[in-house]
């Protein structure tokens, strides 16, 4: 049986469309049978390298108010809850990313980042303190406490650096982006199913 | 028999999603049943009062590169021939886009519209300076001269002044843009297909 092939999905906590995507990959990649590697990473430094020092959502205000209201139609299409903005806006990801990082290879890595995203986006909650984020960990039945500790270690931090410099060199410039095993980038939640397909060898002849 | 509903389709010349989005929209619109009306203009002036002094993709390296890919990819999943980049990118739009205004009522609209952007985009042509613009319309059967001459004349440039605006202050911050009768704006080709299904009545409940 050949090996099923692999999307690497690349969100960050802060973004508004990694929640869609966050919400319907799963379903999405097991119909194309593809399967996800779920890689969380921060947008900050590689949009403070073009100059920007928040959100081009809040920088540029007209694509900033069609944004949400983009958001809240995409949201309705796809059956998810109605959107709720983040105060302030974009929320400060940085210990939620950290306990994604240290999560990598664990069954709670997708569970966590989903109820990151709901929390943000959906239940109108803060993700940006430490109790943000341990409350999250403890209603999955984890310790928090422990859990957002370890996060913090240096060969933690080091793990986000190298992550969002590996995010750099292989050209993401925002989030969601997908990335299949041959390289092939595909930018933003609208790409999911174009990103499956490419990956499942389904690929538009140019 | 109840009027037929209809969006309006925001277009700029140097851009790359408008290209797209211009040769699958009479179709698409047809399917749908809806009327659309063509409403050239210049994105130049809104990307200047945000401080940019050319094209994103260009300002923005990283994105710009993922652009160009994906609009091949994009060009073939629609069938449309294969993209050719200009050189220079953006290619300055001011004499087409005068002519479109001046044309803005006539049959030649759309077929002068979609000329310039195959020149451009897919024929690896200037369209930049007046003879290229003459050309095109020369090839329509028109008078291109005569018709570059008349859309030179002061009431014609301050149609485009009024159209800026008009986009402006409607909302619109790039192209293309789909705006709706009830004033929902739909931002890029990819939100083609639901800015249609709004216009028809077809929107989903928040």
């Amino acid at each position: 049986m050949a090996r099923q092939p692999t999307l690497e999905f690349w969100y960050e906590f802060a973004s508004t469309y990694s929640h869609l995507a966050a919400h319907r990959i799963e379903a999405a990649a097991e119909a194309a049978g593809v399967s996800v590697r779920w890689r969380p990473f921060l947008v900050g430094p590689l949009f403070a390298s073009q100059g920007w020092t928040t959100s081009p959502f809040n920088l540029f205000p007209a694509k900033g108010r069609n944004m949400w209201r983009d958001l809240e139609r995409q949201a309705a299409s796809y059956g998810l809850p109605p959107i709720t903005k983040p105060d302030p806006f974009p929320q400060n990801s940085l210990n939620a990313v950290r306990v994604a990082l240290f999560g990598q290879d664990q069954e709670w890595l997708v569970p966590f980042s989903k109820a990151v995203f709901s929390a943000s986006f959906s239940q109108g909650r803060s993700i940006s303190e430490p109790s943000a984020v341990v409350a999250i960990l403890d209603s999955l039945g984890l310790d928090g406490t422990q859990v957002l500790k370890a996060a913090a270690s240096d060969a933690n931090k080091t793990k986000l650096r190298v992550a969002v410099e590996e995010a750099r060199s292989r050209g993401i410039y925002g989030a969601p982006t997908f990335l299949t095993d041959d390289g092939e980038l595909f930018w933003g939640n609208d790409r999911l199913e174009q990103a499956l397909a490419w990956a499942s060898g389904d690929r538009p002849r140019a």
